[in-house]
C-alpha cells in the first residue's frame, strides 16, 4: 500500500484529484492544502507527497534549499503535477528534490505509473513535459538578473531596486536592459510578461 | 437525468473532476477542452455547460456579447468554477451569461447543488464569491482605460498602443496615470500586475 499526502490548494480540486486516485487499490490518500501539508505529514506517516506546482501554496512551500516533508519520507519522494510550457515551474520543483514530474495534460494512467515508481525509488518524467525540461536547463538569465527581475515584476522602480540590493542605479538599469535582451522581450514589461509566464517569476 | 458538459484545459484535471461529478447518480458528464467545446455541443446535446474560468481557454471562448455553446442549451446554462480573490474573472463569467458560480475552495456537495439548481432555471451563487461580486460591481476602470492596460500588459510600448487606439501619445500617458492612480498602484508595472491578478486583464 502506498499512502499518499495529496497537495493542492483549491479544496474543490483536492476532493476530485482524491476522487480520481482512490480508485487505485494500492493506493491510501490523505488530502491537504500546502498551508498544512507539515502538519499534515508530521500527524500521518505518508510514503509520498504529490502536489501541484501550479498553487500559490507551492512556491512558498519549495524554497530553494529549504528542508521540506517530504525529505525525511519513508519511500521518500515527491511527485508533482505541473503544466507544459512553464520551464520555472520545474526548475522549482527539481530544486524542492522532486522524482517524479506528470503533466497536467496526461492520462489518469500515468499519474498513476509516476506514483508507483516513485514509491519503488525510481524517478518518472512526462514525456511531454521533456521540451520544458530542456529550456529549464538553457534558462539564461543568472541567479542576480532573476533577483533584480522578481523585484521588477512585484512593480519595485529602478531606484527601489537599487535599494533593496546595495546597487548603483546605472547597474540596475544595465542588469534590465541585459533581461530585456536575452528574453527577447520587446520592453520592461514585456520580460517580466514572458518570464512570469514561463515560471521563472 | 442532468446531461453536462464539463470544460477544462487540463485532461487530468478535466478526469479528475469528471470522476468527482460520476459519483452522483443524476448527472452524466460528457467532457471536452475549451477548444472541443463547441464541436461537442454539437455532436452531443447536453443541458448544461460546467466549465473553470481559471483555464487560458476561457477568456478566449468568453468574448463579450459573443454567441456562446451554452446559450441554445434545453435548460440553457453555464455554471462555473472560479477562485476568490479574482473579480475580473467573475465579471467575464458574468458577461457570458453564467447562472452559477462555484468557488474552487467549495465542498463537492456546493458544485452538485449549483449544478442541479441551474439546470431547475434558477441561479446559484457561493457565499464565498460574494465579495468579489461586489469588488466587480465596483470596478473603478473604464472600458477604454482596460483597453489601453490590456495592451500595457502585453508588452506594448505606450507610441505602439497610441498606434493601435489612435490616440496621441500624451492621450495614452493620462490614460496610464489615470489607471496607476485608480488602482493605487506604485507604477505602470504595478498597475498591470495588479490588474493581471485580479482578472482584470
Amino acid at each position: 500500500m502506498i499512502r499518499l499526502l495529496l497537495v493542492h490548494d483549491d479544496y474543490l480540486l483536492r476532493c476530485a484529484l482524491r476522487s480520481l486516485l482512490t480508485s487505485a487499490e494500492d493506493i491510501d490518500v490523505v488530502a491537504a492544502s500546502s498551508r498544512d501539508v507539515a502538519h499534515e505529514a508530521a500527524r500521518r506517516p505518508a510514503d509520498l507527497v504529490l502536489l501541484d506546482v501550479d498553487c500559490p501554496g507551492f512556491s512558498a512551500l519549495a524554497g530553494m534549499g529549504k528542508p521540506q516533508p517530504w525529505d525525511g519520507m519513508a519511500r521518500s519522494g515527491l511527485v508533482v503535477i505541473a503544466p507544459t510550457g512553464r520551464p520555472g515551474l520545474l526548475h522549482r520543483a527539481f530544486e524542492a528534490r522532486a522524482l517524479g514530474y506528470v503533466s497536467k495534460d496526461a492520462p489518469p494512467e500515468r499519474l498513476l505509473d509516476a506514483i508507483r515508481r516513485v514509491a519503488q525509488g525510481s524517478r518518472y518524467v512526462d514525456d511531454a513535459l521533456a521540451p520544458d525540461f530542456l529550456s529549464a536547463a538553457r534558462m539564461p538569465l543568472t541567479p542576480r538578473e532573476l533577483n533584480v527581475l522578481s523585484l521588477a515584476a512585484d512593480g519595485a522602480s529602478v531606484s527601489e531596486i537599487a535599494g533593496t540590493l546595495w546597487l548603483a542605479e546605472g547597474t540596475v538599469r544595465n542588469y534590465l536592459a541585459a533581461i530585456i535582451r536575452k528574453t527577447g522581450a520587446r520592453n520592461r514589461v514585456d520580460a517580466i510578461r514572458i518570464s512570469r509566464h514561463a515560471g521563472w517569476v
